[in-house]
């Protein structure tokens, strides 16, 4: 375990009740390095809340982390709760500014996790470029949490140019794809398996606030429709967007980006990528006439080398998405019914 | 138990995983009438985000509800969950007007329970004129949650007149507590232990937002800090306050209202009731020019009968909170250390 930052002096060595009390104990974890380690002019406050001003159109969204183990390869609960929750809004046309942090921890996590997963929250956010400006820590009795929850709330300013609303999309769009399928599922699957692959397959939990940002200033409104395909993965927003547009959606198989060795693994696992969840990809649904140079565009960014043209909206078959196989024949493509990977996000 | 607004029919009566599955049974479980329920146009759009403006000093409030039991007298994890994250915006000096929303639901709460709460949620953002615009549903497995965990988090615009700042605290200023304390952690607790009262005793829950923002645009500047005291009880939010303000407190047994039944229960189970945790309660400092009027307006609330000058600010002492006991000593008053009451909140 790599700490840059050493883990401070403490007399206790693992979380207990009072560390939820709001009392002493809670102040004594706290200040023992949280407020330091993620310190700004807001967070310094120490207040119920935190008080801001933002122009213009704001977001917000919100996720609980609740993924098991909370320690994988490529990243941690501690990362993926902030780029979850910067993502979500990048979703929404909007660059993250601001977020909330919510512990629920399990009485007996050790400090050793604790600090490790702080140490990961700071990093994405300096990464992200985000600020965490308030929170709170709950400690609940062992067996009643799973070691820690992280919530995020995330608050950001909507890019002036942005124009994403499902009520855009319209035949003819094309949908692109930023990278390959299935390694953050596959990644925490093969993890619960104890699996072991060649190649080491990791998460791509990553920030998508920069990427997303640049392309809407570059094709404002002729981006009609973005998300990003974590649970459920690419079959379940998919069939959303149809659902939602009313519109139909066609896709190719061989169009879709999977790498061999996530590829390999599925077969192994018996699972259909299209479903396994993702972290750091986008579906953005764009006007056909920029379609192409849009594409390049994700291509040029450091993690979309993969990225592809899947499909396109289209009148037929309205709130279906259908597949052309790499065998030729058509399928209709579902949402996922129940629950693949549990606890994945 | 009344529900107002039938349970809708499901062919399920239970939470299993696939309703955290972000697939078809989530959406199933939303659709079935958590979105109707909760319907507003930002909801209604149900992206990963929610979009809207608000002008203005803003104010971001988080909190993880785990309180256990989740159903008690006067009020339920639900409302809790709501009326917590307002009020700690109202301490800010903030209107709350958005939650977000974000579920860790146990495998196996029933669907009557998860509506019961969902109605509540409802009923107290009706109460205190907020709306949920964004959620989360995560589902973990058996024995790894406890039922329900609730996340609100919350913006609010802060009122012009409101200056609210640990700075602003002075010797001199007079400490007013709005009403009876201890109400809603006699209550958990007495719930636990399966005690019996002969009156009921239940829980203050209660939205603050209202008597707030009429006493900051009637007092503006001249209320210099406001907090409730949650966890930790009264004494806690007085070492705060003394500790962040370098100042000394000084505050007066007979002064501090307790209801008697309150009272006789903390006798009976050993509490303090300056360490208990309240929820509809706020503790001001106030210039000590318009503390006999603050304490008149605060008198003539409707939940306010028992509001009391309980003590105030001076340079002796400083960062320590003395109390004059009834008997005429004056003792320490400790911040509280552990957990008096572990998932209060």
């Amino acid at each position: 375990m790599n700490l840059s930052c050493p883990l401070p002096k403490l007399d206790f060595d693992t979380i207990n009740l009072g560390h939820g009390s709001g009392g002493t104990l809670t102040s004594q974890l706290l200040n023992s390095g949280v407020f330091n380690l993620l310190q700004n002019d807001l967070l310094d406050k120490k207040h119920d809340g935190a008080i801001f001003q933002l122009d213009g159109k704001l977001a917000m969204s919100t996720d609980t982390y609740v993924v098991s183990p909370i320690f994988f390869e490529g990243g941690d609960i501690g990362d993926l709760a902030v780029n979850g929750t910067v993502n979500d809004l990048a979703m929404c046309g909007a660059s993250a500014k601001y977020l909330t942090l919510g512990f629920v921890l399990e009485e007996g996590l050790t400090m050793t996790e604790f600090w490790q997963v702080l140490l990961s929250i700071k990093a994405a956010c300096e990464k992200a470029g985000v600020q965490v400006i308030t929170g709170d820590t709950k400690v609940v009795e062992r067996g009643k949490g799973d070691k820690i929850f992280i919530n995020t709330t995330g608050i950001g300013q909507v890019v002036a140019k942005a124009n994403i609303d499902i009520e855009n999309i319209k035949a003819g769009d094309k949908i692109i794809l930023s990278g390959p399928l299935a390694r953050h599922g596959i990644t925490i699957m093969s993890h619960r398996q104890g699996l072991q692959f060649e190649t080491t397959i990791s998460s791509d939990t990553r920030p998508l606030k920069k990427i997303i940002i640049d392309l809407i200033n570059e094709f404002g409104e002729k981006i009609h429709f973005l998300r990003d395909p974590t649970r459920g993965g690419l079959a379940t927003v998919l069939n959303e967007m149809a659902i939602d547009s009313k519109l139909g959606i066609d896709i190719s198989q061989k169009n879709i980006p999977v790498e061999e060795e996530v590829e390999g693994a599925c077969e192994m696992l018996g699972l259909d990528p299209l479903y396994v969840a993702n972290e750091g990809l986008f579906v953005a649904v764009v006007d056909a006439s920029i379609a192409e140079v849009f594409l390049q565009r994700v291509k040029e960014w450091e993690h979309g080398s993969m990225a592809s043209i899947v499909g396109q909206v289209t009148t037929e078959h309205p709130k279906q998405v259908l597949m052309k196989s790499n065998i030729g024949g058509r399928r209709v493509v579902n949402m996922l019914t129940g629950e693949q990977l549990p606890r994945i996000c």
